[in-house]
């Protein structure tokens, strides 16, 4: 289900390899702005076809399917992310506020992705297999951590992963708090709500001493 | 931009006020599955006439457009797990139980209201004023409880708020995870999850002695 565009079809002869990258970097580019906004029934791929200045066949020709595309974005998504934020188990609160600066940065990815949760409910194509084995890892770093002594043995790391990502990203997911935040608390900046998120992980998951 | 029902079109004359309230609920037990599954722009308006056994021009008569019917629905729903859940500043943990309780018996209304986060974003509808009221109501319920010290004063009652509805939400919330959790944990029961959040919640937000 997750459609590598190398198997795929040839792109249109006239494109040298060079003119093709660009070509496929700037759908991939398009799409990202496109799904995130729309999701990925309500996306159109002539639109991200006109936005990536090629033709809805190219973007065919690279990505088998509008869904294939999603996924494809999706994934390398969630690869740039954990490139970017670099889980350490040994210091999760710190973890935490990379994952909270890159989503402040970046609405859009946090979409991106919670479009993909709901679309997909339910679907094979709702973890592709590198999502997979990247959760499998991260639980396997999260383990050894455990045995090293460097975090509480007492929780499940399937626990910790999913009670870390999802505190990091309290703002992202939930624009109606967020601005209540910006209207009744006593500090509204961006830093404030960053450091209560940093606080409640270390809270849980102190830092290795 | 929210829509009263009562405030809009009267009802087909043909309805006695019985059978009217009758059809009414069944469009809005048949608007919440649609949108459940679809999302606002998925939805279809004549697929919830269906299901509600009514026509299209009778849920236009209830509800001007499908986004104010979107809007009622994820309002009382608000309104609804509100009641059943009862925000307790003086026993968040348990607070957390009955939120994670109610989204794990109906997912499907997790999923209702994520759509209106995704598809609203950045549109007036995407705080109704009964939602804002609720929210302002809740805060001022954790300051009161901070000042009876029942709850650590060093937290904004925003960012309480946030985590707590945030860490109550993190199986329903997070798909993936839930898939990862039932593969890898020593304990993969829907209650190891529960005790997981409970506990986080227990270690950030105590119980009032």
């Amino acid at each position: 289900m997750f459609d590598s565009p190398d198997s795929g079809r040839i792109p249109a002869p006239a494109a040298t390899p060079d003119s093709s990258d660009t070509t496929r970097e700037r759908i991939l580019t398009a799409a990202m702005e496109e799904f995130a906004l729309h999701g990925i029934a309500g996306a159109r791929v002539d639109r991200i076809a006109k936005l990536a200045r090629t033709s809805k066949e190219r973007v065919y020709a690279y990505f088998r399917s509008k869904e294939a595309l999603y996924t494809y974005v999706a994934t390398r998504e969630l690869s740039v992310i954990a490139e970017a934020t670099q889980i350490d188990p040994s210091d999760l609160p710190g973890y935490a506020g990379r994952l909270f600066d890159y989503f402040t940065a970046r609405p859009d990815h946090h979409r991106l992705l919670a479009w993909g949760r709901l679309e997909l409910a339910d679907t094979e194509a709702a973890d592709s297999d590198p999502t997979r084995a990247a959760i499998t890892r991260k639980l396997t770093q999260l383990r050894q951590a455990q045995q090293a002594g460097q975090l509480d043995p007492a929780w499940d790391p399937a626990d910790i992963l999913a009670l870390v990502n999802q505190i990091a990203t309290t703002w992202a997911a939930q624009p109606e708090l967020t601005r209540a935040a910006t209207e009744h608390a006593a500090d509204s900046t961006t830093a404030a709500r960053r450091t209560a998120v940093v606080t409640a992980v270390e809270q849980l998951f102190p830092r290795a001493p």
